[in-house]
């Protein structure tokens, strides 16, 4: 696991330059056919990335985007109206039979289609119009690390195809700010050392962040068998905040900008209840990074004039939460590259 | 709180009788406007009545829903394309500052709105065009079990409204079924001192009872203080499973119907990982019944015809698990109407 998070530079460099041309066929495509909403199909870690692209398309798009619910279409098969639509299916392994199904019912009914797989030939890949590859390599651990953040770049791609003003020079700095955040492994390692006995915990994330925390906590249920909630400040606040007592362990994605307002009172709130709050930020958020236990990537991120300003912030952020619970993982003594009761391709209707 | 979830059969039988008015107003604006996507906005409780409310609706109308991100608008003030949405703001107290917002927003564009509420005097009440009230008098316990299931049933009026064939006399008989749900009241409270000392645990749904793996999570949050996940059965297998242990408490939502087939896979999979499950179920799944560990509702819910079969369990089936969370919470000398740093209505943006 180690060794792909380490990959991801490079992987993540790879996948956006070659995902270019694809991506300047889909915007002439999407240029004839202007659709009126997009729909993602995902599961597991590949959910969590379609959960970043719902974020993502809609602020830098302002199409309405909708996460399919894949029950709908397979277990109670209803025919809904896909018409005017973008469908997106996420998967690594592009043989996830269910959201395979969304994305023929939406063919079917003469939908724009798009894939996002690491596999050329997966189901995936041939059921759909436009095909996205990770360039990640094989994947061999069954925590997902380096196929989410590339998901998350193609969903970068995906939004500029659709118009959205996100410069691909811009995109051209992300793997360096993963590069970045790889230099804080040992930082990170001695760190985890302190959570070895923690068995629950809950990670927040807000906006663009949000599916970081849900990746994150994916992340620690699999690899360290830590029961891990996420949730958005906002949703947390309305009701879930009652758990949490004096050293209560909870992670937070701090970037700059809009959200900080409020993960900034949510941090008085937690320190106010004695809760044991660890972040996630870089140098471009002064105040977050101040705070005694931040993890700073070092390097300013949100300070060159993006917008929304924290725009570029989820993949280099994820990169620290992956290391972390791979060291957890070692920490508690266990293999994070074989979780028990896992497999890779994980088949479900 | 106990008190409230008693008063649920006749809150919900004045919520459906007084709601059916508005109902064909609505119908008649829906027909003039054919709205070609359903956006739901809400947070905490009202949320999870969304998350019911998007199955629902899609499967039963097949209209694309989906479940709004307020921040996308309150905080990144993106301009989504509402024009031919039907936008639904779901709030007990109709206070919200975001869902409200969403609302805002689409009205300005032209959408069709509708609002759902305990509150008449309510900001939402003023703002939608819509507006359905959820009569079921004060709530006073902070944990939401008689709004939730009053937004509930005024969600399948909403889908009626919409052309679903829901039958009101179908409807009609929700309010007995809770009722006879409510039967069970003695034997879940001696159940639940079994779950005394537990602190941890994972509640599973599918498709229409996705929902109430949710709300019974958040119960369980925020009245035992017990760090509760909640996952589609679909979604844990991809992961989360991995956390399950011999004793690791689980909570299976089982009607019959198309979601049975998966479940009671699961079922076989967790009694293999020596996991201790508890299911809800009625009488019309009769293998699920016969479950070692089941809360059996003395009615045959699924067994009138309705398709999908299980499409009136979700007001039954919560009610089992609102009086587990307000039991347990006695069990832990807890007091449920009043939980530790929370208040009744949350403002967020």
């Amino acid at each position: 696991m180690l060794e792909e998070i380490r990959e991801q530079p490079a992987a993540l460099e790879k996948t956006l330059r070659m995902g270019l041309r694809p991506a300047a066929n889909l915007a002439r495509a999407i240029a004839l056919k202007k659709p009126r909403t997009i729909v993602l199909a995902a599961r597991g870690t590949s959910d969590n990335a379609a959960q970043f692209g719902r974020y993502l398309l809609e602020i830098a798009t302002g199409i309405p985007v909708s996460l399919a619910a894949p029950s709908v279409t397979t277990l109670y098969r209803a025919k809904l109206d896909f018409k005017d639509a973008l469908i997106v299916a996420v998967s690594q392994s592009g043989e996830s039979t269910d959201t395979n199904l969304v994305l023929e019912r939406g063919r079917e009914q003469g939908a724009l289609t798009v894939g996002i797989t690491n596999e050329p030939a997966s189901s995936l890949a041939k059921l759909a119009e436009h095909v996205f590859f990770v360039r990640a390599g094989r994947e061999r651990s069954v925590a997902a690390t380096k196929t989410y953040t590339g998901q998350v770049m193609l969903l970068y791609l995906l939004a500029h195809a659709l118009g959205a003003k996100i410069a691909i020079d811009d995109l051209r700095r992300v793997p360096g700010w993963a590069a970045d955040a790889l230099k804080l492994e040992d930082e990170i390692a001695a760190r985890a050392e302190r959570y070895r006995f923690m068995d629950q915990a809950v990670v927040v994330g807000r906006g663009l962040n949000y599916a970081n925390a849900f990746e994150f906590a994916l992340k620690m249920m699999e690899t360290c068998y830590v029961v891990a909630e996420r949730f958005s400040s906002a949703d947390f606040l309305h009701g879930p905040i009652a758990m949490v007592e004096r050293n209560f362990p909870l992670f937070l994605f701090a970037p700059a900008g809009v959200t900080w307002d409020g993960t900034r009172d949510m941090l008085a709130r937690l320190a106010a209840l004695k809760a044991e709050t660890l972040i996630f930020t870089d140098r471009s958020n002064r105040e977050a990074a101040a705070h005694p236990r931040a993890i700073v990537i070092p390097a300013n991120i949100a300070a060159r004039g993006a917008r929304p300003a924290e725009l570029f912030t989820p993949i280099p952020y994820i990169i620290p939460a992956q290391i972390f619970a791979a060291s957890l993982a070692a920490w508690k003594g266990l293999d994070p590259d074989r979780p028990r009761t896992l497999s890779k391709v994980t088949r479900t209707l």
